[in-house]
């Protein structure tokens, strides 16, 4: 297997099977160090670079956070429209990474552009970690999400994963990536014009990822192991309120997960991810079901950057 | 007395007079390292997040540089436009905060909603710290500076606080909840549409805190020993300025304390408090009276949330 | 000389000879902290201030990385905008200082104010850094710059810089004042609007620099061992892009350095500095010739700060 040391993490294109054991390893072996809410001093000589070029709370306090639990330092910027006059935004990423490559050890980058971050990485010498970029990938949040499920359910061979959500997404291929190196079904739900691209079609077929597309969450929950959820709506909160200002109503029923439905007619031990927010595809009643496991998702989203951080920085081998 | 590890600060209304004097204790070890300018590792494990919904520059950087102090670590957010669609704005505060609760080991929340810290804090796992909630309460200013007031006059008991300022404000509140734990008198001076509630006024009469209104600080600072001072005018510079740009007078005379009305009416050894930024209810030529301790309060703003991040975090009994 | 310790770094006027050679030799010393990626604990005790009215993510991201690799702590804001109402725009500098001080041990502020870092100095107890103040300084900058001629010339004696640019702008009068204390010669080359003002060339004069001023780079290429770029066209990206969305030319040739002109004019070994962002004055072809040197520049970015913040924190002597 290669080493992490040094690489980047760009795409779960090209991770093999056991790279994905090795990796949710180290996290294993970190959990700890989250858990029991005690910094440690594993990576107190570097330096971690935050490039958002897009504002995304989640994704880069997770990060910031990793960094923290393994003593490291933090530096960058959290929304490129911040900078002086948006030169980000127009400066090529040679350029740019040419700076930000001094500033620190490794750099994690969220891009509007698919793409970005592989070129950040031709010409960083240090790893560079994407951090989603635009239409194209998502692979440390997948990462923690398949984590979750290897921890929640003990094993990610075996299950059927139901997707839910806007298909054309980063998140959506990358879980197509990583699923078919496990022997694992994946069934798509979403909106007629938010499904799987031809192209994304054919890459899945070539992997010999075994997935089906379907209408209706309701037909299909009752094989799902793992309820894998996006909004398909887009937060035009507006849009959403009534004359008293409540939030109605928005998604459609096809692709609502509610505490009926899981109630009715899913797997007894069948669990939920999402990566939030959330809009109201997954209504706050779910949380008191057995079934949610969105909280432990968002706790080993920091595990899972302190193991990637670990690896790339050369720390944990 | 009840621990405060663990504990979340979130109103004075249920401090007690034992645990404010155990908080300046604390507060009176921690002085040092502010005084000597050298950073310890008393929290050095532990990481604080910032969650402000709203831009306070002065009240982030306090706690932040309190953190940096006691050797800890910082992540967060200092303002929740910035983020994603602004869904912070919408997201329910238990979804933000099941995410924040993994990030550090503290979240210290300034937001525009009354309550909302309260709420968060009945979901986090973690001590939740208010920075001030809307028209809440600001419990770690008002420590900040009672605290002050015990260091430069030696006591807060015996005292009479002339506040002036928007007496619908949490700083107001805060501070009204905290003096009936002393054997302290309130005046209270403020523009008639911005009195005391009858609401507060009702909670001050149940603690037995003894206090008045009065019109016109002229009339009644010969009676103070601490002037507590906030702006009653809204920092809308353009409307205060002359063809020439310069900043003109907007706070009527009854609400402004300016030199001369120090030197003819109040009493010597009375001081003045103002958490700033000041509008022109304080000028700048006050600076240089015996009064002035703003500073001393600036200063105390970070040794205080020391105290406070020292407690709750357990490093300090 | 005098110390370094406490002491303001706010314009390269009253530097002297001796003490750029003391900055380089410092610089030379902590190098090798960043070269081997592996932050240090010199200043783990220490807290850096940022304070920036205007985004300037490289200037604020090399103190910050500095700071880093020094083991040190770092907290303030990256955009006065982005504070309560904008206070800090209004507020005083005197009464912002009062509270900066506190929050940490050394202050780096960039003002769209000439002069305003100047005045924080006064009233602050600890160093305060220019990091660039409206039209009139940037010393750091041009620190990091001089310290780069000097690694890769081995002098700065003896050598001619052609300067292209905003002759108005602060790095101008930055690296004015400092050629000064050199045996070096300057020739300015920018457009008629944008010439050395005509108090800068009295100041120059009285200096005792030799410089000159001509129209083309073309003319005088052929004399310079350091090209020293800047732009001297506003990022108004959209003017420069045509219907295809391709950025076209702005800059006139009079101010451009192509990788022809070094080719057919240029000093065998001569160098480019240009502190980036860059428009099209340095097209990117350039940088794959020996000349080019602004990666080294930015990479000299974070060790110059290093040397700063250990010198002014009194870690280095």
């Amino acid at each position: 297997m290669r080493s992490f040391a040094g690489r980047d993490i760009l795409s779960l294109k090209d991770f093999e099977r056991a790279e994905f054991a090795h990796i949710f390893e180290i996290a294993d072996r970190l959990e700890p160090i989250a858990r029991e809410r005690r910094n440690t001093d594993l990576l107190a000589h570097k330096t971690l670079v935050t490039a958002f070029y897009q504002p995304s709370t989640r994704t880069r306090l997770a990060h910031e956070a990793a960094m923290h639990r393994l003593g490291g330092h933090v530096t960058g910027f959290s929304d490129a429209k911040m900078t002086r006059a948006g030169d980000f935004y127009q400066e090529s990423i040679k350029d740019t990474v040419h700076m930000l490559e001094y500033y620190g050890d490794a750099i994690v980058m969220r891009h509007f552009q698919q793409g970005a971050p592989h070129e950040a990485a031709k010409w960083a010498s240090v790893p560079v970690i994407n951090a989603g970029d635009g239409w194209g990938e998502h692979p440390t949040q997948v990462l923690t999400d398949l984590y979750t499920v290897l921890s929640e359910m003990g094993t990610i061979d075996g299950l059927t994963f139901l997707c839910i959500g806007d298909m054309r997404m980063r998140t959506m291929h990358s879980i197509g990536y990583a699923l078919s190196q496990f022997d694992a079904e994946a069934i798509f739900v979403g909106p007629e014009e938010m499904s799987l691209t031809d192209d994304f079609k054919a890459e899945l077929d070539e992997r010999n990822l075994q997935y089906e597309e379907a209408e209706h969450v309701a037909d299909v929950i009752h094989r799902a192991d793992v309820i894998y959820m996006e909004p398909v709506v887009q937060a035009d909160y507006t849009a959403g309120r009534d004359e008293r200002g409540e939030q109605v109503g928005m998604t459609p029923e096809n692709y609502q997960v509610t505490r009926k439905l899981m109630a009715d007619k899913a797997k007894s031990d069948s669990i939920i991810l999402h990566s939030l927010p959330r809009m109201d595809e997954l209504p706050p009643d779910v949380d008191g079901t057995r079934h949610a496991r969105y909280w432990e998702e968002a706790y080993n989203g920091v595990v899972m950057r302190m193991a990637l951080l670990a690896l790339v920085l050369g720390a944990m081998e």
